[in-house]
């Protein structure tokens, strides 16, 4: 594969960037045609890279792509999840580059080559590599498997379409497990393979004060401001010990042993690296648990947006009628995202004076999920990473979301594997998001291998 | 005057539409020509109304528009303030009108006439009413005053040019008295005149964590996430009792005697009706104190806007890097708001944890002032509205600031007199602004009657 890459490289840029182009940003309704173009794009590519037919699949919402290869009904089957949306790009200003207008271009920090664009690693860099792995195996006669392609497009709003599409076409979609790009490794120097990842619960609060945006110099000091009452609401979402101060959140936490808490420590983590790197002089978390542990195995709710009142140039002088926020809480299994959506809403709604009114509503949820690191599709990832970077990966848990992974496991019956080539250096979901081109191609490798090696 | 308005309301109209059709937003800097559209369109006014002079005055900022008629010189002289700038008109989708396209209609709750736009009320329609009083007296040979006019264009972001031009132009702007319509009367059947207003002191702030916006599943639990710094700190802005937190924030305030409460309390308050115009179940202030008091005689301090993290359209999982604020405390005599301004500053900054860093810029200030109800303009104002309503005015004390008053009663040793004939109805600095063309009849009838009773 590692010459195979050499010979193509300029192609695979050319038709890597053809999809980074495109602005499938699913959280905004207005890029539809944007994400039909997309599809469109993967399928092509799918078709080019082998594949017996590819094509579009309605969902209701976004398209998803499926494509497939059977080589011989009898050799085991691979099903490859990926997502071609992409998180909207904003704060537009903080990009060096066009976030649509993809470049191969130095990291500034250390010089090192990196596809530079929104999606160049969530999800379309990732997905990419599985493309080409399989190209090149089918081009050079070393496909021993059948290989099904699902990609969707509603990845980044939370998957509403995908669990009754998979539903629907269970027997087209059978395989014996579910390969998975959309993670990131610990570093590259400590390759890691994702055993678990956290579910999700998304919601937006509105706080009403008065009926309209008041003269705060003729109703200052009478009358609740919506913002003041969010933001009190907000303070007490957390305990003392820093907490989730919902009541019922922790109730289902699976506590790990001692035992598994240490095997997860092997990771390597250098606090002070990580505070350099975030540019703060402390954390914040849980009492009693590592950092690590705080994004692995622990539930966390974060503030995602807020808005309220005037927030232009200059001084308005408002008491405003409304403001808002976005909630997300990350959840790790047996806690149900439906349930704690519940149990959101409802303290949150308990937490609101008499002088405002305030309003909940779900956004997008999915559960968490673990995977056995006794399986075989663990350990030929395992010996597959091993023999591209030198070194033996590690067991991690990933503080991600993937809602539709617990569906997969669910509806077909097969362990999702998480093969994430991703770093933290990254910053998807942020400005500059990147990926780095050692990676991309390890990652081709490395899945290439993981295809020689595995066999149900 | 009464016939005078009737036979030239037409024209009346069309002039003040004139004005209220140029965007003069001064926290905009890109408003810029339309500041100087606005003060040469008031300039021509002056000069048709039969002022002998009148121009454009630079000020560093935007110009102040200065006109006179010097009558005799042995007679008093009025000076007229007043402000040509206007508030943002954000949010737009909440005007039923176009903000800068005026229009007279009929309000929507009583069915009476009024005129609707940015500005009908504050500050262009309430210094029109100066204009055609003045035009009223010239044309009807009955002026036996000296007017000038002062009319500023940046009132609405604390006046920053105004104070050293007026010490600049202290001899040209000698005068017995200063005359503003720039407030509001308790209602239509109560008029009152306002006898004091609160400073203000006015601050953005910033909390920024982590150096860049970071996925809040992969650092979701660790890193602190500066919205829920934000909020928690804001929190604490408050005691139990509804007070102000910050150290030293009532060290100065006058705290009034019975009697003087006594006599405040005379202007009538109908709680339920109030609750009832916010559409609120419940009030919220500092406790002892009344809603009015709280509005008029006590210090109070609002969030007037909050922003971070992901405001858009549908779920975005950040954990951004900053968030932000705009911080209004309105402040009551002898408060000074230099000194607020560095006690908040200095709090603020105490209350933020190590996980971030905080940043707060004063954007503008003011102080508050009194004025005597003893003085012969007092009286002859009280006179003037008594014959035009029929009633009575009561003294009243304003929540909002014309920071630049207090800089007037100093630089030029003379006292402002408010007549203000606005009503809370007209939601200034919100959108659909407006002005009941009866009281902006009674408005002109009303000053054209101060100059007839009025001797210094």
């Amino acid at each position: 594969m590692k010459q195979y890459i050499e010979q193509n490289k300029e192609r695979f840029f050319e038709e890597l960037f053809s999809l980074l182009r495109i602005p499938s940003i699913s959280a905004k309704a207005d890029h539809k045609p944007d994400m039909y173009a997309c599809a469109e794009r993967i399928s092509e590519l799918l078709m080019e890279a082998g594949a017996d037919s590819a094509g579009l699949w309605e969902t209701g919402g976004n398209p998803v792509v499926f494509g497939q290869k059977m080589t011989d009904p009898s050799l085991p089957t691979v099903l490859i999840y990926g997502h071609y949306d992409v998180q909207p790009p904003e704060p537009l200003e903080k990009w060096r580059t066009d976030p649509f207008e993809p470049v191969l271009g130095p990291d500034p920090a250390t010089g090192e080559d990196a596809i530079w664009g929104r999606g160049a690693n969530d999800d379309k860099g990732q997905l990419f590599m599985h493309i080409k792995a399989f190209e090149f195996l089918v081009r050079s006669g070393q496909l021993r498997h059948n290989v099904k392609f699902m990609f969707e497009g509603e990845e980044e709003i939370g998957s509403p379409s995908l669990p009754a599409w998979i539903k629907a076409h269970r027997k087209m979609l059978a395989a014996d497990i579910c390969l998975v790009s959309d993670t990131t490794m610990i570093s590259e120097s400590v390759p890691s393979i994702n055993c678990g990842m956290r579910g999700l619960s998304y919601l937006e609060v509105k706080v009403t004060g008065p009926n309209k945006d008041l003269h705060s110099g003729h109703y200052g000091g009478a009358v609740a401001n919506p913002i003041q009452v969010l933001s009190e609401m907000i303070a007490k979402l957390f305990d003392a010990d820093g907490r989730v101060a919902v009541p019922g959140f922790y109730d289902k936490v699976v506590e790990l042993s001692r035992a598994e808490r240490k095997m997860l420590a092997r990771a390597p983590f250098d606090e002070k690296e990580y505070k350099d790197f975030l540019g703060v002089r402390e954390l914040r978390g849980e009492k009693g648990y590592t950092p690590l542990e705080r994004t692995g195995i622990r539930p966390c709710l974060d503030v995602c947006g807020i808005w309220g009142g005037y927030t232009g140039e200059g001084a308005k002088t408002v008491l405003p009628s409304e403001a808002h926020a976005k909630i997300s809480m990350r959840l790790v299994p047996n806690q149900r995202s439906a349930e704690i959506t519940k149990l959101f809403a409802k303290h949150f709604k308990s937490l609101a004076p008499k002088s405002v009114r305030v309003e909940v509503k779900p956004c997008e949820g999915g559960d968490g999920f673990l995977i056995p690191i006794s399986s075989s599709a663990y350990k030929a990832a395992s010996r597959a990473i091993t023999e591209v970077y030198g070194i033996e990966p590690v067991p991690s848990r990933g503080g991600g979301s993937i809602a539709v992974l617990a569906e997969v496991q669910k509806i077909l019956g097969i362990d999702p594997l998480l093969l994430g080539f991703g770093l933290e250096r990254d910053t998807i979901h942020s400005p500059n998001e990147s990926y780095l081109l050692k990676q991309f191609f390890r990652g081709m490798e490395s899945i290439a291998l993981f295809y020689k090696y595995w066999n149900k």
